[in-house]
């Protein structure tokens, strides 16, 4: 008998019957002799439709009184995911649902991109003693004032990730509309194969980078605690990806997946100061305002003065520019240029360590194929390259190939 | 400077220009230097759409889980209207939402028609204290267990009172989509009348008999804590009506208002073996399954048996004669019948009390008319009469004309 954490995204319970999908599931679980807790977010297109709401009295809406209205849609989604349950079980006493503040999942105040400090797991595991499967809200939490919160987008992996810690849980398997990880995303590559695991520090850069399948934070806290995790799909029974610890034979392969990311916006300030302090004047403003700002790149110092460069998601540009007109006043920076339409296409694999040429062969790649490297970052196990939006796919499929990434043909 | 609780129903708020205009009343009355608690009601549609999603589920979908489906109609309401207050002012420091669970509004366990115990005033008060305008959920509070619970139908009313009476507020608004309370439904006599106050008593008699301007609970609570309350539309400015203690001169008007409940069911059961405790046993059964029993009348005994006739809402009444089928064979109950249209007219007054011949007025006004009277029920301000559901226009236009209720032409 294993203890499971189940998470099922929108789209796994979009609609009534495919949450009597879930509820079978769940009580297949539950018939196997495994004590089961469910994490739901809320039924797909709800949470857009809240959010337009809120657009809709305001166009930057408090983001206290937003939460608390997105926060609904996992609401009525565990309510009517414990009912399913419940009616196909034929017992009332199957299963029992809970909210962020009934757990008592306890978060930061940084309202729509709030961070888990703590859960409470005894009222969960008061309801599994008595038989029931807890059906958990996903995405929402509780400050320490009672405030509602939310995780921000993507948040339900993290619920149900952070559950699994709290419960030390068996697996945590993710249930979504694809049926596990793959080497790219298979729209943009027909060549597009699965994966059968990957390591944490994979997916993290991986999911950092753009593969929508996971939110980085819950692998961030599966990594953290060592949380077995499976990407499955709710719609068949394949065995999907597991994210697990890295094991000997991955180096083998020196790429294991590529990642793009579009609607980039890139931020460059020309001529700043080269005094100590600037930079990290720059980016606690924006921290403080929540923007989270993504590659950062200094260039060398000229005659005192240095350029510097990050991006920041297309939906927070008009915010960034607003707080950094004043700033770039207030420290002498000499321009900011702004640049909307930038992709960020990553390689990632952990054998990257150990083996040579694996950046220029990434850069001669895209030369080939006639792309211009706007900016280069990397890090132990990824190289990222920012280039233009128009690019991306053409991008992507040609490292794909040259990696040798491409399903193999019958 | 006074402390006012406005609350607006469902209409009131139907969609975000309606919010945005309950947002302009609740910063007049706060520009005019009163502190304002706002309670709205979920957009209207909205709690019949999150019920047909349960409903959709479980054909008796299991209460607790109910509430926390249909408690978000209200939670969404709340977010918006903040939201719009906020946008309206120029400042999010204008309002705070808040949620059962937040105030603290306690109730008992009975989902779906929750009793509130308690209200802690101290949350509201720290955010009047901050100048804020709070925006409290209505119809929804929270167990001891901390389960979410709802207050059942029009229980947004019975919030906005409960909180003035736990604020010692200087009056309560209901904003609605009539203006005021009238003699009768306008919708089925054109006669009717708005009246400028009416009494507690009589309230309390129109709410339970089917007046759907007050929701009953509000009005009990009203008169308990004497809460001035007013009932007002918020689609103009009129005075509307105010609902308050029994003033000298109002006994001289016999029938202030005739209220019709249609949708009612009645049940007989024949040959009840006359023995102490039966009916006890009939009514606590009724009771403890949540089913409202309205009229009730015993015959005198006949041969050691009596028969017992209620009435059930509509919507209770499959619910109804499951529970009886096992009683009437426990307690040897002779036949259980059962009518389906049924409809129940009354006549309400305080000035009743003081006037002889009242009760044969109406009831040779029904007969003059051809109307059947199945069951007689009265108390100290009204007269109640079960007839067959066709003759219900008739009835009530007859005893309006007759008891000199129609409006003045001029």
């Amino acid at each position: 008998m294993a203890l499971i954490v189940q998470k099922y995204g929108g789209t796994s319970v979009g609609d009534l019957d495919r949450m009597r999908n879930v509820a079978r599931r769940a009580l297949a679980a539950r018939a196997a002799g495994h004590d089961v807790v469910v994490v739901v977010s809320a039924m797909s297109g709800e949470t857009n439709r809240l959010l337009k709401l809120t657009n809709g009295i305001s166009a930057r809406p408090d983001q206290r009184e937003q939460d608390v209205v997105v926060s609904t849609g996992e609401q009525v989604a565990v309510g009517l995911v414990a009912l399913a349950i419940q009616a196909q079980s034929g017992s009332s006493a199957s299963a029992r649902s809970f909210l962020g503040h009934q757990v008592r999942i306890l978060t930061d105040s940084a309202h729509a991109n709030a961070r888990i400090k703590s859960i409470d797991d005894s009222k969960l595991r008061e309801s599994l003693g008595r038989g029931e499967i807890a059906v958990v809200a996903g995405f929402q939490g509780i400050d320490e004032h009672g405030n509602i919160t939310t995780l921000g987008r993507g948040g339900s992996d993290t619920t149900a990730v952070a559950l699994a810690a709290a419960l030390k849980a068996d697996a945590c398997e993710i249930y979504t509309d694809v049926d596990g990880v793959y080497t790219t995303d298979p729209n943009l590559c027909k060549g597009a194969r699965k994966l059968d695991r990957i390591a944490y520090e994979e997916m993290l850069e991986l999911a950092s980078l753009g593969a929508k399948v996971l939110q980085i934070r819950s692998v961030e806290f599966a990594m953290k605690y060592q949380v077995p995790l499976w990407v499955k799909s709710s719609f068949n029974d394949d065995p999907g990806t597991l994210v697990c610890k890295e094991e000997p034979g991955m180096e083998d392969v020196v790429v294991s997946g590529i990642a793009l990311q579009r609607d980039e916006a890139r931020f460059v300030a020309r001529d700043v100061p080269d005094r100590p302090g600037l930079a990290a004047r720059i980016f606690t403003a924006l921290a403080q305002a929540n923007i989270v700002v993504d590659v950062i790149v200094q260039t060398p110092s000229h005659g005192g003065h240095t350029d510097v460069a990050f991006t920041v998601a297309k939906i927070d540009l008009d915010r960034a520019r607003e707080m950094m007109a004043p700033l770039a006043k207030e420290l002498g920076i000499g321009a900011i240029e702004v640049e909307n339409d930038i992709a960020k296409v990553s390689i990632v694999g952990v054998g990257m360590r150990n083996h040579a040429g694996v950046a220029s062969k990434m850069f001669q790649t895209l030369a080939d194929e006639g792309v211009n490297i706007r900016v280069i970052s990397t890090s132990e196990i990824k190289i990222t390259c920012l280039i233009d939006e128009k690019y991306a796919e053409l991008a992507v499929r040609s490292l794909h190939a040259a990696f040798g990434l491409d399903q193999k043909r019958g």
